[in-house]
């Protein structure tokens, strides 16, 4: 059976979206034909939007589900009265929370990703920009303004998981490759034993990597199943030389691994934090 | 008043914070102290956890908000019970849900963020790798493979929003600068009229270009507002030129151009569907 999803908001719809994907994730047997309808910020456009529904209560044989994030009550009373299962994910929390923090709600939509904070949003742009300009290990000496490093072999996913953690969380991202070189060695450059409180490792199974290296290198040495497992026998030895947090990008996405970092650098400051208060009282 | 606010989770939290911070964006004039609680999965984490609830609400005055997806009833039956303002995000709505689809939840935690659908996380990936190997018009003639394609001067925000299509998107993502070299001639390569209907235009205040471009280059005749001004003016008759949105990144953030940029690619493939609809008709 296939079932339409539509993530409505008069804004970008991210909210509906995340929010309405966590919860359809808990139904993996459905198929949903998942579609997104931001800016849907006018009666007019509301309106057109249950014709929509209609359309695809009539295709699948069942009333689509709404997920919709809308401040205009009279917005959200079109959708509301079309032919869907409507969800509406704000308005009973925002009527609470406003009682408990005693002060009404703006009402405005779109807040929640505009630039309402100028110095978070340019800390994630410069953010970007430094891990733009310090992936694959270009410029190590920039690794001590890094606020993480992470290291692994060509193709372990370190490149989107520094972009990831600049995006969401204007964390300054660095990545070293661990190459030939280091393996000659048995060892990595002391700039890296510098950082070890910020580096993480990732690492990948071999037959995945093999995969991905294929596609990027067809038929190179640098692809064999031969070469990946080495590889990353070789970097498993270095990381535990390091000490170091080792994550595994084959079973985790970016957005797991980064949450994974993000909480371990927490920890770290806090662990430092306590020390320092120990030492002190 | 400072009010302390925690984002709970059993997995990544990317959920909780996005809600949380949706609903708090309508509270704007109260100053939230915003702390992220991933990985609350064991009875003795959400312990943990209500013990610095209470630190907060003697330290505040206030009890803190929290805004949690739980699943496992014994780990939020732990966080509920403390000192705060608890708004859980998830039980309603799956309840809900599970009445209208008929199917019981998983209940399994960690599912939204997770690889489960490995087709589509891995286009994510390829987006992104893509977007790092054609950004600043490196590779032209890949920009016919490219699903978007951006346009606009040195350090109009042309990087962070291709990442940002690619990463959540998972949409592949070129982008051109346009220089002196397309002003003198007043016109850009064919490549890109090849390219309209994926083609759109990043513009940005000449005063936000000239602190962007003297934060990278001080002093520097690239940084003067003269500079800036004619850069923008003469881009803008090419954009009016090649008929191409424009959108303006000094006031909105990379999200809200990117869900306008896929909102518009949308529409457009819709238009041209009809099109086709009427002309077999």
């Amino acid at each position: 059976m296939n079932r339409t999803v539509y993530f409505v908001s008069e804004s970008t719809g991210i909210t509906a979206e995340t929010l309405g994907h966590s919860l359809l994730s808990q139904f993996d047997t459905i198929d949903f034909e998942q579609v997104y309808m931001p800016y849907i910020n006018t009666a007019a456009r509301a309106k057109a939007l249950t014709l929509r529904m209609q359309e695809a209560a009539d295709r699948d044989g069942v009333r689509p589900v709404v997920f919709a994030t809308m401040l205009n009550n009279e917005i959200r009373d079109i959708l509301r009265n079309g032919n869907c299962f409507y969800m509406e994910l704000f308005e009973a929390f925002v009527d609470r929370l406003s009682a408990e923090l005693g002060v009404p709600p703006s009402l405005q939509s779109g807040r929640s990703h505009a630039i309402t904070k100028p110095s978070f949003y340019t800390k994630r742009i410069e953010a970007i920009n430094f891990a733009m300009a310090n992936d694959d290990g270009i410029r190590p000496d920039n690794f001590h303004r890094a606020n993480v490093v992470l290291i692994g072999v060509s193709r372990s996913g370190k490149t989107p998981t520094c972009l990831y953690l600049a995006m969401h969380y204007g964390l300054r991202s660095a990545n070293y490759p661990v190459t030939e070189e280091d393996f000659e060695r048995g060892d990595v450059p002391q700039l890296l034993y510098d950082c070890q409180q910020k580096l993480f490792a990732l690492t990948i199974d071999p037959q995945r990597l093999q995969l991905v290296r294929e596609e990027r290198l067809p038929g190179s040495g640098y692809a064999t199943l031969k070469r990946c497992q080495d590889d990353i026998r070789m970097a498993q030895q270095i990381y535990k030389r390091l000490r170091i947090p080792v994550l595994n990008t084959t079973t985790q996405s970016i957005e797991e691994i980064s949450s994974q970092i993000v909480k371990a650098l927490k920890d770290n400051q806090e662990r430092e934090l306590s020390k320092t208060v120990t030492m002190n009282s």
